[in-house]
């Protein structure tokens, strides 16, 4: 626990420019508070709507200057990197089918990226954006914020500590219920209908969605990649557009199995992101409705409750804590760990100095083509009879 | 409640003769104190040892005559249907490989049948077996227990009530770490030896010994037949000669789709048998290890955690419970259920009388064809490369 | 894990005659369950009924020969007395203000004794009554069947062995629902209409049936007295004549403090028992409601979930289970471990032999005048205005 | 969920100034981020310690510019109220002692006021600390952050809106073991030395500490005040000069029951502030361990699990949720709400503009001052033998 101090190695806070996020977004509110909370970002730019005139207006409201709240980005980020006191860093939290252009273009114009997942919604473009990435030498730090969780990187630490032994089993669910309603198949209407428009919301909403975070959490905790998928996806409400659910068995590369099921069509569930972890020594334990814990099953031992900032933790999950153990944090906590953690990479960067190493965990572009992969790898066994395929 | 009365419509308890279950039997412990615990049956004979001198001193040991501790099975089933105080029923707790002989021999001399689960370890013999209950008209009861906890009555007689709605969605899980020990892969001695000889245990010894009740759990709460599966089955602890996990992808007769996940070699879990099953109008969620309660998920209104014999209990459900909310029963309560229930249908038919409809509820020999019948269809689609293979 | 023999220092089970418990009696059935579970027992007499009709047809029903369904008590201990095959032990589970008497008539006969809780209605009858058993050296065992659980076992057995250190804080609650609807403040009719009886009841409703239990499981698990109490005790309900909740602090004998609270008053609450013990290395949790798990939360290490049967069970928790982790054990197992425990007594009392040491911690005449005392103080700090009090 | 906007009837964010929360200040960190997560303040005056030295440096750590980053309370006030750009909110963080003689200067000064709890040490200063608020027409808000959490806010709702009924039992605990060792009974090295000094910590550590935040919770969630208490209060530690238990029975002002303990001496255990509130029509529980979800437990219905945002939630839980249901927010979400509320508090008396009414439940100094006589009346009641004292 520190002063939260301004990024020492700056001198200053990092200056944020947003790219959507704008009225009904419940990601952007989510963006800009992660930034804020630890006081290493200032939100001095923005476009926050694909409308101009609700842009101007969203952007006044949250605090920019009116000649930085811009309606239309590839304006901002020329402007901003022409000021002095410009941006430093772009955040993306737009439809996914504009990710792809936002990030090349802030990568061209120089600006390290902070983008909302799935990185993008063909594999093709995502493997141009790693490399983009890759030869910039820019930070780009996608918000699979699951993994921002202080019990998420304590069983990460765990693992890497080898406390679990060789992992062996994976199991993990992502189940929500918010698509469940089989009235409304399809909202074009509410929030976020672009979601249930494949041009927009990509191959898969199910595995774009959730599907990438349920795979990208098990990458990070376990330090192991999916080799190969069984799978099936598709629409379990009837006379759906979008896929709704999807199943698969995982082969990992080190001989490992898996399981993984995620769904938004399961009525009444909220928000059940759910992974164990079982390996030689013990077995790990983690849901996101309760993230301040995290059960450890050591082989031959009794079960353990382990808590934020309590006995036994490893420091990738101590520095991600501001509270004294018994004081829950909760979802915006774990989204701002990989806002401050991107912070402290890109003042690395810019100043020459060297990062702490603990913060350099946040997920990235590799996670994001990873991801996409993953989501093209499902549909391929799924269009197979289900039949094994490599990722 | 009830004063657990003698079975009324037969003036007096059943007569039982066990056949298994001598010293170091987990499960032969379990069966007698089901027997016993709702004074429904008398133990009045049994071979509890396939050594004749164990079974003997054994039988005695559990209060029997001496007379009435057999040591050959044959010899005993032709004795006691000879006698006119002889057993009304055999209960068979031997290893898997034997069921099906004792099985037919116990019909063959016009017993009624309770027998542990799995059914048979052949295909072959499941299907010869269950022709010939059909033919014979007896009562075949198949001890798949988790079927007897009353909140598992509870979620069935919910999903029959149509409060679930129409299932669309199922997970299964039966997680266990009895087997994770990676220096002990095969274990010939110790406790259940023959578990780990395929000739003895079966082709698989995860699915014969989990699998099959969480695919009955499975069928029994939802209703719903399992009508194509794509799967995984093998052996995570090296070197090991059996099976150890298994994973598939359900197809359900009604469209529902599925997921099962089921391990002996989860190191720390102890006995992690856990379903989750959708519908349009909510959710349901049951652990056994916390079998006490019930979670019910509907759709837009507050989750709601069901209890024994608590608010909106269902009459199948309790009817399975001999106390007053707040008192949890657990596992031997579930497994008397079971035995009850079928001296109730015992009891009907040798009387001639009609039994309670909500006692025939206990798992038969359909039951035991269709578990072995799964089993062998995860095998065949894990051997097919994980394609889909109809059930 | 045994066999569950007979009683093999007896050569037979003991024989049982109940003295009350007859239709509509929950506890009845619980108290022939918990004697049947283990095979120890077999029921041969009762009165099960003050009336004679229904207490001829009851005992029939249980079983009973018609000649031993008795209807009168002191009849019964008589012919059992005289009887070659007569009774053993007496189990009484009538109403308050008879235990006495037939507890005294009982040992007059050289019967041993099992008696419900409370002991008595007065602290003259429970001074009496304890002598006698003193002066009888007949075993007799009183149902705090709370003690009988394997995870509370597990506490004790854990304070003992030094692992929580010097108790210094308990905190015991027994909050139930059962009496909080208004509109029926002493309920006439229905179910154990006697307990609003104060004449039949005793003194106080809520200290007489869960108060007594609470302060059981205190001095059970913390092997302390109380020494001090400051108490209130009241109807929170209006118009009710009896008790429905109680408040105290505790001053223990080693200077432990401890907080009491006690009601049948909180709506929707079915039986919470809870009690948290905290000494100088840890502290212990347990709730009746999931008494399969016991939670530990060491001074400086990570809590621990401890389950039955589990790693770190000690011998007076593993004996009292009869099965593996995993597979819980609900209130009927508990009850019938004060049974068998009683029976191993009983049956070491009649053949001269010596007891295992373990089986002899189920309540007794001593426990009974302790809690007897214990809610006759907490009446005399209430009318004191809350001041200290003497138990 | 919303832009989270700059307070819209002031045009502009809230500029505040701190006191306190220099290096080592767990809370100072806190009350800084509470302040910044919804944008409606802007920190730009400190006095961060006591050590003007420490004080400067870390004042432009956290980003105050140099001039602004004072060296001392009084001059602080004067300069900064002096300001066209001034501060309009001081928040104080400092020992108990310190927070009257610079909440009355700051009031003084014309500031609205931000004040960690306890208010003061002593009954006296609260009396004229609340006569002085009230004189100035200023707003004084008091960081009993408990009461942010949207669960507690809901359990509020819920009794507001009679779905509780008639409160009649009460519940309520704070358990710590952060003064469990008995090895360091006293710790004047460490963090927060000046707690264990009753001239800077006031009469009662544990009372002060967390008995005012129990006190503070139930009057909040049943909107009773507590009329008389019988008390003890005491260190269980030996040799321990400060409190660190107490215990109490209440009586609240309409007849309800209510029982009280908290201690910072439980071994392991580490913030278990736990209510339970039961009324004719059911009871509610929350812990804040998991303080995303309460439970109701309706009379003659199951039990619902309630969740943030979740359905049933009511007005004045929703709009202190950030985010959608099933996304758990945490102890830093709740104190930001008693920030943010104080902020539209403050921005409508200085508009002259309605403040939203859902907004003004935040704790004032009329909960500060009854806080403070509870601690008194609770060492009253301990002195006087356990009587019950008028509140």
């Amino acid at each position: 626990m520190t002063l939260n101090p301004i990024i020492s190695t700056m001198g200053r806070r990092l200056r944020l420019a947003v790219i959507g996020g704008g009225p009904g977004s419940f990601i952007g509110a989510m963006h800009r508070q992660a930034a804020r909370l630890d006081n290493r970002y200032e939100i001095v730019a923005g476009v926050l709507s694909s409308n101009p005139e609700r842009a101007k207006k969203a952007g006044i409201e949250i605090g920019l200057k009116s000649e930085r709240s811009y309606t239309n980005v590839f304006e901002m980020l020329k402007t901003e990197s022409a000021r002095d006191d410009g941006a430093d860093v772009i955040a993306i939290m737009t439809p996914n089918d504009s990710h792809y252009a936002y990030a090349v273009a802030a990568l061209d114009n120089g600006f390290d990226v902070i983008c909302d997942k799935p990185m993008t919604n063909t594999l093709e473009n995502a493997e141009k954006l790693h490399q983009k990435v890759l030869d910039s030498g820019l930070v780009f730090c996608l918000t699979h914020n699951y993994t921002g969780y202080p019990m998420t990187r304590q069983a990460k630490a765990m693992v890497m500590d080898n406390q679990i032994g060789t992992i062996r089993l994976i199991q993990v669910e992502y189940v929500q219920g918010g698509n469940a309603d089989e009235n409304d198949p399809d909202p074009s209407e509410g929030e976020l209908p672009w979601r249930y428009d494949p041009a927009k919301g990509g191959p898969s909403l199910v595995m774009g969605d959730i599907g990438t975070h349920a795979h990208n959490l098990v990458r990070f905790i376990t330090g192991l990649e999916v080799r190969e998928v069984a799978a099936e996806v598709g629409n379990i409400v009837p006379d759906r557009q979008v896929h709704d659910y999807a199943g698969a068995l995982l082969r990992m590369e080190n001989g490992a199995r898996g399981n993984f099921w995620v769904t938004q069509a399961a009525a009444g569930v909220e928000n059940c992101l759910r992974i164990r972890v079982s390996g030689t020594k013990g077995s790990l334990e983690w849901m996101q409705e309760f993230p301040q814990t995290l059960t450890f099953k050591p082989l031959n031992a009794p079960s353990q409750i382990r808590t934020l900032n309590g006995p036994g933790s490893l420091p990738l999950s101590t520095r991600s804590c501001r509270i004294v153990a018994g004081h829950p944090e909760g979802f915006h906590e774990g989204f701002a760990n990989i806002y401050s953690d991107a912070a402290e990479a890109i003042a690395a960067r810019r100043t020459g100095k060297k990062a702490d190493p603990l913060a350099l965990y946040f997920p990235n572009s590799l996670d994001g083509l990873l991801g996409v992969r993953f989501v093209h790898s499902v549909i391929e066994s799924s269009q197979a009879d289900g039949k094994w395929v490599k990722c």
